[in-house]
């Protein structure tokens, strides 16, 4: 063994761009992930978890030409293999769906949640390691998938708190647009600088508004700095389609459908996914799901490239406001839609399948902004030590809470201050504190101090002080465990 | 960008080492966990997550010498900074009470639970990714702290489902064990080698009996292999003390207490050792944890070196069959102690610190062994699709059962193959069926089949067969709720 040279001390610090959680904010999330699983569940879909190590050749994200993956993921070299750790729950699910595809059942409907790692440069609000929560439908190529997956995501948005009327799901189709792209002329192969130009000015239209588009489907756009991005160079007909396709919502679902029609007639493409979306809207309304909380929307695109059908997203329409205090727009929390080629690069076979991924943090983020979720955790009530001789007692006072489901505990730092002992209780925002001396054993009696009502002085008080509040009753011993039930219910 | 080159297609395969899980195995597993945190936070433990990633400086596993880090940790370096998956949740937990010490309450009681990663050679029932679910008290030096865990690890396995006799919590104390080799002359620093050599003896004793301890206590010992394992070298007298160490264990914990006091007379540390088992038995005791669930037994040494006072481990008594086909017990599912110095690497200053650590997986194991965890997962009930135009009409059946709190869903696979669609039910172990085709809704009806009664012929029915057998029944539509909720009650 090599000698281990005198080092300087390790600095206690977590590693760049990741994050500590603490108290309610895991179990905040914790309970939020189980609810989301019992929805999932309830639609029929089964729970898989994969280890967060893959092969970096199962993720599919390298450079053959290098020896080392690119930017992006965070990987190894072990015993000649690369290994990485996941960046999204839809890569492990492709490999799952074509390493089991003669056990799973055929359409495969499966929920994971869980971290996934991203190397990238950290900054404000940036994480290298966050929460997915995924379902997907694998080996159906019915649109009633997308429609399933559609309402399940409302039904999801409701059960976490977000009340109906403060989300909307919106669901666009990949072929219409690629209709649009046919009409407008822009199909061939040797247009796909153009295609990314447009997709990427279409996914603009909420921040630059219908001119900016406008400006970036033609010659190019100036912005406020001065700074110029070029356009795709489209005659105003063009334009026109594209910008007809962005503005073709209507009233109801019914109508934008008619008027996406009349956008794509000759497409083929365009045609099948007016109809697709014409199907997923019936079967959406059959449901009970009207356009309150699920429209047809053309203006969604969704970023991804590997998309080949119907798109959706859910956006929360309530209004926050942003770090220079002006109001917005929540936004989106969650978005999917369908893919084919995933599990195709494993098996040479075309799987069709659909998801969704709902952002985590930001769902969450967004009950805490309305008021939802109870950031203010409970701390336990606070057995507190006068006499280190009695701790057999102080011990079977928190038993006795604990019995009745009472979160308790013991105080087991050094009791010689008193105060530290409040200071504890307060840092742990302990609702009710029990103090017993050898007087009040030898009463048969116990002190509980009411905490959240006496919080004001609960800093500076000396012992005397604090036993003359009113917020402190004295009780017989065997009254303890009704009194703390009673002070806890008053503040609950 | 580099040009990609033809690749052929990749495996399709998890890691050596790594796993997946599916559907039950993922729920029972979080079901338990989240049983356990309960138990944890009545307690006045809080969570912590913290992120898979650590530098290898905070983790401390590393040679300065070499520039990659040992074995046994997975890790890489990125930006000059060496990272590492976390290899347990001891490490991370010594870091956070360093880098937060003037925010956290002390004592910071904590618990976390999540994978941690070893880069071990992979092997059957060995594993690279596993969870590990611990619970610490930091910057508590009494013994009431270590007092507390040991019930708060009863408590947690009857929750989960260990009956009351099903398991021991075994109590020791290193210090006792260092009394011991003070008195047999082990304990100076020229002396390393052989208590190590004793440690690990005792250790064995289950597997060897004494004879065989005793044997690697002297000269040392010859296996059925006929390799021979070199011994600390102990005169008999010393070797006596050890023995009567190991077997000082009485009928109760008071007089087990007085067999150790006489075997440490004259060693101060010993002394002291003995004495706070004393403390943690009388504790316990005044809580209602009797020796029959929680004793003092001064075998119980536990492997790893920096445990400093008192060591636990929970074992579970019944037996089950082990690979070939012996009875055994089914053994330990957690284990812990105290420890002094982790977090001192961080800050200079000595810390405190007690805790436990289970053994998800083998604790999940021994509930199926007992039948306490229902691993036939319960499938959806499947709305098959006889007539694909009234894919809405069976969508409305489906969202009537999902209101209602069932599992359902409809066969989104190509419905053509009428067979194929019971196949499905049959792989996702659905309870039930609902069929209706033009007939049916022509009358107004539906026809449920019962799978579980109808499981017998499932797999090579035909629809003829399959709808004469009397597990299936014909009911009015609005009559399909209460008729599937009978079928699931019968089977519940």
């Amino acid at each position: 063994m090599a000698k281990i040279k005198k080092q300087p001390r390790p600095k206690a610090q977590t590693p760049k761009g990741f994050q500590d959680y603490f108290g309610a904010d895991v179990t905040a999330r914790n309970d939020m992930l189980a609810t989301i699983a019992g929805v999932y569940h309830r639609y029929g879909f089964d729970a898989l978890e994969t280890s967060a190590v893959e092969t970096v050749e199962a993720l599919g994200k390298f450079l053959p030409d290098v020896d080392r993956p690119n930017e992006g993921v965070f990987a190894w070299e072990e015993d000649n293999d690369w290994l990485a750790l996941r960046y999204d729950l839809t890569a492990p699910l492709a490999r799952v769906a074509a390493q089991y595809r003669n056990d799973l059942p055929s359409p495969y409907r499966r929920y994971a949640m869980g971290p996934v790692w991203r190397n990238e440069k950290p900054g404000p609000g940036r994480f290298r390691q966050f929460y997915q929560c995924d379902a997907d439908t694998v080996g159906s190529g019915s649109v009633a998938a997308d429609a399933e997956i559609c309402a399940m995501l409302a039904d999801t948005l409701e059960a976490v708190g977000i009340e109906r009327g403060d989300y909307i799901i919106r669901v666009n189709n990949r072929k219409v647009l690629n209709g649009v792209m046919e009409v407008a002329g822009l199909s061939g192969d040797d247009k796909e600088a153009e295609r990314g130009i447009v997709l990427r000015a279409i996914d603009k239209l909420d921040r630059l508004g219908p001119d900016g588009v406008r400006a970036l489907l033609g010659e190019g756009r100036k912005d406020a700095s001065g700074d110029f991005t070029k356009g795709a160079g489209l005659a105003d007909a063009q334009a026109d389609v594209v910008m007809g396709f962005m503005e073709a919502k209507r009233e109801t679902g019914a109508a934008t459908v008619s008027r996406l029609r009349e956008l794509v007639a000759g497409s083929a493409i365009g045609l099948e996914g007016a109809s697709e979306l014409e199907t997923i809207a019936s079967l959406l309304e059959a449901q009970g799901y009207d356009a309150a909380r699920i429209e047809i929307d053309p203006s969604v695109v969704r970023g991804l490239g590997y998309y080949t059908g119907p798109v959706y997203e859910a956006e929360l329409t309530f209004e926050v406001t942003d770090e220079k205090g002006r109001p917005r727009n929540f936004g989106s929390v969650a978005g999917g839609g369908r893919y084919d080629d995933l599990v195709k690069r494993f098996t040479g076979q075309e799987v069709p399948a659909t998801g969704v991924s709902i952002g985590v943090d930001r769902l969450l983020a967004a009950l805490r902004a309305k008021g939802r979720i109870d950031t203010t955790a409970v701390g336990p009530v606070v057995v507190t030590v006068m006499d280190r001789d009695r701790m057999s007692d102080y011990q079977t006072m928190v038993s006795e809470l604990r019995n009745a489901g009472i979160r308790a505990e013991v105080y087991l730092g050094n009791p010689k201050n008193f105060g530290n002992q409040l200071k504890y209780a307060d840092k742990r925002a302990s609702p009710v504190a029990i103090i017993a001396g050898s007087d009040e054993f030898d009463q048969g009696i116990v002190q509980i101090k009411d905490l959240i009502l006496g919080a004001e002085i609960a800093k500076n008080a000396t012992l005397e002080e604090w036993k003359d509040r009113p917020s402190q009753y004295e009780v017989p011993r065997d009254q303890m465990l009704a009194k703390v039930r009673e002070i806890l219910d008053t503040h609950s």
